[in-house]
């Protein structure tokens, strides 16, 4: 699982069904690569550092079996002193 | 889920049977990296922001059980600024 | 799916039982990245400009379910413009 | 699988249900990439050069069939002479 | 799947029950990147460039259904000119 930071939340209305109504929250890594979304199923808030699981296991990490997400947030630090810009 | 830009469509003629007649969307990344293609199971436009999810979710997310797709759009965004080329 | 130029062939005499005889292609993409194989179920010449899938989907892709896939060309583009070198 | 070096132990108290008590290590690799972050089924050490497994076999690795894993420290290696910084 | 060339063994004693006594190779690829390990279920020799298969599919490639593995060796390369360094 990658650290990452929560920078925002993006809205889709325009979507696939089967992806319901699952916050779905910007993140950055510490390359300040691609813009990158996950699923967020805890309730994250701006600025929090986050672990998320991608591969298959992203997807039942959602807490909905099957759920088509890459990318999910299964945990918040506890303690992270972030990174350089 | 990374974001992407549509900017166009590909066709396919030589195919495997798999494939059927989903349409096909040309996309580019932040990085303008390799040429990507996307299942759209939405009917997106030229110039749309949208979602893609990959792994193993791409499959099912297409609305097809056991799809042939790597990289399938699930949502486009309702608001985005784009970013610097 | 990304897209490839097919580039030659590779053989593989001494490999597991389960791959069979599928025909393997060199593939190159626009970044001249390390070398990469794909299994062929269609049949491509050198030079035809290919799509391919990845990802958990590559293995039923190939038409044989279960078979030790991670790239597979999954159809062969009608146009595509190349790239600069 | 990868090689990595463990440097260090992450909390996350607010997780999801599924991640229940199984211990994370901070790892870095070769390239000192984005930070990185491993379940640990066997107990290693800060400095300990491991090997993981990510895809859809960081699952059934951690001990715990279908745990929410994309990366699993599988082996740590009896030798191994690092790397130059 | 991609093209590695192999530089040799890796021994770790202390692993998940699930690795059992498979060998393990060390590969480079033509970047230099960072040191990979893949499962040997052919009995490749140091200097043999070799096919892995990665994802999903790496785990059955192995010969054991569900084995722990995300890089399989899938075949040794009959011809191959090598790659400047």
């Amino acid at each position: 699982m990658k650290i990452w930071r929560v920078t925002g939340t993006v809205v889709s209305t325009n979507r696939i069904a089967m992806m319901d109504h699952m916050p779905l929250k910007l993140l950055e890594d510490k390359k300040n690569g691609s813009p990158t979304v996950a699923v967020d199923p805890i309730g994250c808030k701006e600025g929090d550092y986050v672990l998320c699981c991608g591969s298959s296991a992203a997807r039942d990490a959602t807490g909905t079996k099957g759920y088509p997400s890459d990318l999910t947030i299964v945990g918040i630090l506890d303690h992270w002193d972030g990174w350089d810009d």
